[in-house]
């Protein structure tokens, strides 16, 4: 397969007038590029990964006088976490950074396996709308947490590379249960937005 | 159309007293300030852009458990696209960055076709609480989202170079459906907030 | 007028023990002082401004839609606007922001029409308490708005220079109709406080 | 009582070996730490201040309309106004600053009468807490506000020098009437927060 | 016991194929990094100490008027005092800084207690999850607050390292009380996220 | 020549195809816009200002040990003052801050002369490499100083509105005598930096 | 030219296992892909711009006493003016921010030819390090001025993406002539660094 | 005096047109004013203060060494140390903030006598550059520093209040003997802008 | 060896009174921290990576005019690169930003090569200042620039969580030929020092 | 001895007036007071610490190349160590960070050394004049360094809390050998200035 992608780039960059007479550096440009789209498109063909749980009783000794106040759920909160991923549209990429917060129900997740997560829907061809509703239904699968709330902020060069050429910030989030709207979502948006990096 | 331009805009600075005879790089600049007022003006004549759009479910696969809770419509959120415009009253620039949120109905747009309308709604004489409503008007049309909140915060030239020459930031609004009021729009302003870079 | 001013600006110096066998440099200080003092006092004889108001509809294209739902009066923000005045109780400076917020009723106000009335109201001695509602006020008679909110942010030098020599910031604020109280007040709270530049 | 007081504090270092044998430069350290402990202290004998305080109608024009609205009652805030004290436990400073906001009844207070408020609470050894509800038992009793809020963010030396040594911030906070809680404590509070300068 | 510890971390670095043939700085890795587990871990053999709490009347002359009105029960915050731990699953550092606010019921407690309290807490192999429960129930024993928050902001070592090598900020929480939710609690949460510094 | 110049102001914008057929606010545009282009051009009749210089000596009590140390020649130093004007090729505003630094020889200036030379210089149209050697010509005129640097920082709106429409800021200076190099040059030039505000 | 492009971008992502089948949302991409592509490489088959350039004696005024002192030559600085490029081995987006100072010899440069400069330059596959040299060339050939300096500061996503995945902002410079080193580099470097903005 | 004084005052604002019938709050006005004047002129007529000096070997134990190499003078730095006066032309507050460095001789000088000093300079009608020279004056006096150097950071309300109205910030300097040029002088002055606040 | 290693690791927290008894989630900490202490090390028996370096010609094209001034040769700079490392002494992570500048004899290398460079030497037990000189060693070798500056800014947890528990950065530097002193390295020390961010 | 100590300070408050009658909270603080001065002054009776040091072969693999290029001693920098210490002359506190650089000769130093040595100098009452004296002699008698630079930056609350009451940064340098000037001196002071934290 891959013989066959690098000749294809190499065709494309022909058909648009550059080769390495007009640039010898752009003789390795093909199988470069090449590499690096199959680095960025590896989770097309990967199994989703597992993610470790661990009983929530193990970490929250004041578990037993929550059924008489559903608000003390406390949520745990995963802030400015760095992802890149390729436009599906446009094949430039798009980078950023992503926020996680859940309210757990019998479980809580290794900090780690969030991260897995992220690199795992990132490496495909993406929208920005569905890497949110994508990594929530990954972690929603695993840990079933009675809220759940996934943010993510991202530069889009394609809207800055073409067009009105705007650069800016595009936010796109997705919710689940008890954190689709509410007091407790409020107070981790404002976590989420006191967390946020520049890009 | 335009040697007519030009002659008014040498006439109008000889009315002033400024010619060549005061200050020889006064030459061009008849010709060069219609150009750039011509620039600025495109709008005026062109047609309305088309905005892409796409159907939701493509992106959003948690659409099926929506109809039970109508606050999991999650808003797509643009931050601080830059735009520059001319007064109506007084022909001097203004500028700034425009925030666009939307909560989807059916159907999501693309994120360029945002900064095509906006670049649309400035290429004309412009008063600022004007660009907002005719912005929203411009995206309602074509996305018809269930809620939407458009805001600009500019510079305006003329009113800092005349009058009470106070420099300053001017902030205007629109909003339509589910955005003109309440939670989703709270949080929504926090992040246009976050967001905002210095004009 | 003047000249009697000048003199007693000189005998008050004299009687504090300054005049120019102390400092040559006082030699001129009773009338530059005197004009000071009548530059920043120059409002108390003069007419209040007209504020130069337009019908709303010209601007907003979309209010036929709003008969219909109330929130969808948007409000128009004036941030981070400078102005001076002078201490009524001590003739020292005060200075700093003010910021004006207006939900329309049927008009709308130009935005240098503010910044004039600012410079009347504050082109005399001075409370902070009253600028805001002296401000209040104006603009209430001239633009009749839905809701509206005055804040001013000063440093009060009267107050660093003397007493507990204390630096800090005063606030005070006025408001007028629906923006006295409730959600649409705390956003364009929220807006002024995100816009505060150093004083 | 002086002569005794510096006997004491050389007895003082004396026993904890530390005299001018050790070191010349303590030679007339007795003498400067009573000076300062005095200065520090001197509130003790004091009498509190009296507050100037002014009918609000002289400021506020608009009181005419308020009987149909008590949100119209527009608070007036101080905010970030240095303070020193001691701490009563270990002798050692504290220090930081203090923001006081009042919605008024029928009176308003000098801005430097609440400066010399502030100097006379902590002019003795004290708790933060402690500072908090005497400053705001002070301006009660001259003021009589219809809300009454007092915030006190300081460093404890006493923290930072001993024990698990940690740097932090601490905030106590007292309140009267109205500002007990509600929609107008939050607008307030987010005021003192802006205004946060570094201690 | 400490000499059977530095033989099995010499036999660990031996068998990861690092000794001092390789390095000769390695000579006394083995005891230096016995020697720092020791100190991270000595507070899984300590006692937990105990808080220095005082009558609330002492410190808050108003408390007569509370009887009446429950919303005056005013927080105590302590901001951004800093903490290191080792991580329960993979024994290396996670750091950070811990907020907590109470609101009294009839004791208060000394700032230094609170110290010395996480200090105990985190002197053993953690998990961010439980840092915060812990120490929640160690404050709550001593001072039964009417309300109780905390939240700790950290790095994650093991996250940094290993796996998505992700840098990012973990937020956990544990509530008490009457600051589980509702209004304080949101007011507090700000005062958090305004004190937050760098990690 | 007022009215003929509203009367090609109107003639310009109807080449256009801007008339208030099209947008009923261009009404009263064209005396509007010519009403600003004359403030903004007021400088181009104008007499020069005449800055009022003091003898060094009085302020200078340090002046009788000058004779043997050169080095002993301290700048005065004026940053951040703000300005705006025209670009002379595009008619379109340029603006940002000026900085004027100079080594007196035996007269200093009054701050507010400086305030006046740079308004009187900006009043007409320029190009921002003649705002500097014009207002270094200006000072220096009456000064006479040892040395002289200004600095003039600016946007262009005529580089951000046209072409390659590229934000940038752009600097440009003039010196003269002990100021064209050197160390305190140097040193100088790091004070400007210091004290660049956002333009 | 372009069917051809399409085709082979079509069978490129074929060959990595991308087409339609696996995401609906890839079936344009080809044609947008290839689209973009001719955008960032439209400079190719371009003539490179004609820099307008002005005499220098038009704008400098003080260029009669310049003779006695070569280090008169005052600088022109543009700063932090943003650019965007295609890597030449990896085809993948650099972007970030160019600074240009030149020293003139008896011309000046227009700001929006040097915008112009940089958009031909950067439009092509192109190395970081042969941006300034080409942009340097080319201001040197219309421009001839006595000093030169280029700076360019990026990120590249092509070592953000892949390898080592390292983020950080890489900087070149080309420099002609008086600006090869010296005092006047050492002041001009200060100002790159002062402005630069966060990429 | 003093009655003699608050006569004049009184006059003054009579002849301004300012009384109480215009104004009830202005009938203290003329005592309060006069007692500002004289707190901030009090130094007209005191002694100036003596400042405390330390023979430089009590603190200094490497002084042994110095002989060989007069480099190892080591300066002491005092940084932005606030500072208020009044201007001797129009009366009006400038403020801001001094900065003190000297190499010392043979004695060094209590940090509290440079403040008593500051305030000493300052209570008296001013001029900028007249401060740093007397304050130097003063500090060389008492100390006979090997170096000395004054730096005077302040905003000028006359020049903000009236005239051209620019806020900008003032900058003068005064230096004595190895301060006033050279490496050190450098190094310092680079420590002076390092620590400038916000005025 | 990977066996003996987990069971050393267990026997070691064994010998500390740390097992799944005291806390389960202990349990798997043994093969947690082997695979951690692995990955830390995986370069003590890895090769040196190639770095990829290309002939400076290809980039340069004005290196014919190089040969009459040596300044020309400008350096080439990587800003803010992180790494992580473990202290060879205590086996605790240190982290931080690497920067790297050279000044290119005849060839360049791609920035990834750089990136590979810094995790291969940092992929062991280390010291910070090794880190610096073994990374110049092996650019060196493969470069042979004219001139190498590397610079690492660091975290300690080792000097963090042990003995005095300070947290700083410290900050080693190696340098080669040209960049071992001069102007040209104060050049680049002020472009590293720009650019660091918060570790 | 402590007994008697205590004694004395309880004594001290009494002859101040301060006494339980007056603040039962003042019960205690005899004891509290005594036990932290105790604390603070801990070092007078101590023994010096060892600084544990390394050959520099060990680490700097490049020294073979230092022979024939002086300038290649690479200095090693530890930047903002906090420190804490009590003002000899008024017994309250001073505080503030240290910064350490040296070119090493033959050895180098453990950062843990340095932090301990920090503790030692400052555990005794102190001018800061002396701590950086103490602090380089105790530094050069365990490392003789070929140059040695130390400098703190800290408040000194006994000019905070008396006389002027002036807030502001102290600064003092001791340097050593090859950093008593010089252009590395110049680096690494700007390295110092850079990493400045709020005190």
């Amino acid at each position: 397969m891959s013989d066959e992608a690098v000749e294809h780039a190499r065709a494309l960059l022909h058909a648009l007038g550059l080769d390495e007479t007009v640039d010898p550096e752009l003789r390795t440009a093909p199988e470069r590029f090449t590499e690096l789209l199959k680095t960025m498109f590896s989770g097309v063909t990967d199994e989703p990964p597992v993610l470790s749980t661990f009983p929530v009783e193990a970490t929250d000794t004041s578990s037993e006088s929550r059924p008489d106040n559903d608000a003390a759920l406390e949520p745990v909160v995963l802030l400015d976490l760095p992802f890149q991923s390729m436009c599906v549209h446009h094949l430039v990429p798009m980078f950023g950074s992503i926020d996680v917060a859940y309210v757990p129900r019998d479980r809580i997740v290794g900090f780690g396996s969030i991260g897995r997560a992220i690199d795992f829907v990132c490496a495909r061809p993406q929208v920005q709308e569905r890497i949110v509703t994508q990594l929530a239904d990954l972690i929603e699968r695993h840990l079933e947490p009675e809220g759940l709330l996934v943010r993510c902020r991202a530069r889009q060069l394609c809207m800055e590379m073409r067009g009105a050429k705007k650069r800016g910030t595009l936010v796109s989030t997705a919710s689940r249960g008890s954190l689709r709207s509410g007091e407790r979502r409020l107070e981790i948006m404002r976590q989420f937005a006191q967390a946020d990096s520049a890009l």
